[in-house]
């Protein structure tokens, strides 16, 4: 069955949805974007999502009126009127269709292009994966240097995601000046002697609101977090590994670049952890 | 008037021509374009922009089987279509419409989305602003470290262009590691003591159509050439400065972070590039 999508303030068939050849998200990476989870029909980390937004937008000077009850009410709509229980809502803004293509930003006034959509992943809190653990290689991160804006420009992630799949795993880590910045698409966090040890905010990695939301129920657990880059020898050698991201919560990571870390099995603090984060979070969802 | 543009087999009207929101170009900066400059209704360096054209598409694995002769075809008729004179031809390639958002490149035999439009640009090759030369800011190089693929992942590039005219100066270079690497959307030369220098080529720069065509032109008229990176101090104490591009042709700079090189006004090697290039590549026009 076909979707019904939001842009640029209607609800229309997926079939039908779609942008100029000027749009600057089509000719100049120009759009940012938040991926939003959905469990039994109600929206995670609804707040921290738009701030991010706001922010994001805030950065690339790109002026979208929408106020945090009209986004709210879009998910709602689209959660209604695609009957989704478990899965994401994506949300993209980019600088509009400025009739021509031009490095130039568009003149003030010019409407940004806004589109939402639902997307379906029933059993999406339950992924046997998280049982099991996921396998990543490393790879040198050649991303832009603003990786706290969260811009569409994603293509090297997906390059990288597409690498760790021709090396039969499941997803990469980022390095930089011999540190890992994040994976692909979520932070990502070793576990030493019951310390939790993830990379400090910056503008090298983006500011993940489900990383934000572990820390501080993590604290409230009374667990040790040191906020710190680290090496892919320190991961190998760390008790657990994990990342986090707003559609995959807390995954384990098993083994970094063909080493098995600790037992080679998901560890109980990020269990422990995957399963704090989806009693909260679930709990103080909208 | 209305441009007629091509997408994807049809020539249609711009106003009519979209692409859907799942597309590889929209959703993630998955895509890769040219720019190709028009002169007395003819193409200029056709051959070596779709040389580069494929290079791009073979690094990210497009597969996008239109030949040469195909290419050719559709940038005659826009030209004729669009009663085209003096200006640009745009050319885009995508992955393509995976029919949903996902980091996995869609599976295979997913069509490439193509789109062509024309920009006229009458006086082109008469701009004013080469008689008088730019002035241009430098700027910290935050891009991907893949920038001999021509994507359109070029927020940033337009970012520092709106810098550049926030600071009321017309470019923006880029410096990395102390080292410009080039400009905004082109490739940067100076000149010293009768030698032109350049950055060689690598991952850090774009493999300009235009720069190579000016440095077999400049060794044919007995020109010394270096190929090194240098330093913004080193542009300000040159004699002369200038950028390459497909649509500037070659343009004179006058002034780097507010000194002005030499004279401050275009030096006579600049000048006479910029004639002997006009001069060569206007005679292989097809």
């Amino acid at each position: 069955m076909s979707r019904t999508v939001y842009l640029n303030g209607q609800y229309l068939p997926e079939e039908e949805a779609s942008v100029s050849i000027f749009d600057r998200g089509f000719v100049m990476g120009d759009a940012v974007y938040e991926v939003t989870s959905v469990l039994g029909g109600k929206i995670l980390e609804f707040d921290g999502h738009v701030a991010r937004l706001n922010r994001s937008l805030a950065e690339l000077e790109i002026v979208c009126d929408i106020s945090r009850e009209e986004w709210l009410e879009i998910h709602r709509e689209l959660i209604k009127r695609n009957d989704l229980d478990e899965g994401m809502i994506y949300l993209q803004v980019s600088r509009g269709n400025a009739g021509d293509r031009d490095f130039h930003y568009p003149p003030a006034g010019t409407p940004p292009t806004v589109v939402l959509y639902t997307q379906s992943k029933p059993g999406l809190a339950d992924d046997p994966k998280a049982q099991k653990g996921i396998t990543v290689i490393s790879v040198p991160d050649l991303r832009w240097h603003r990786r706290d804006i969260k811009t569409v420009q994603l293509l090297y992630a997906s390059m990288v995601k597409m690498a760790a799949e021709k090396a039969g795993k499941q997803d990469a880590w980022f390095v930089e000046d011999g540190f890992v910045t994040e994976g692909s698409s979520n932070n990502v966090y070793i576990v030493k002697d019951g310390k939790i040890i993830t990379r400090q905010l910056s503008n090298d990695i983006l500011h993940g609101i489900t990383r934000a939301s572990l820390l501080k129920y993590a604290a409230e657990a009374q667990m040790e977090i040191v906020e710190r880059p680290f090496t892919v020898a320190e991961a190998q050698a760390a008790d657990e590994a994990f990342f986090t991201s707003a559609s995959a919560f807390v995954m384990p990571v098993v083994e970094v670049d063909g080493v098995a870390l600790g037992s080679g099995k998901p560890g109980p603090v990020s269990l422990r952890l995957r399963e704090i984060y989806l009693d909260e979070s679930v709990k103080a969802a909208i």
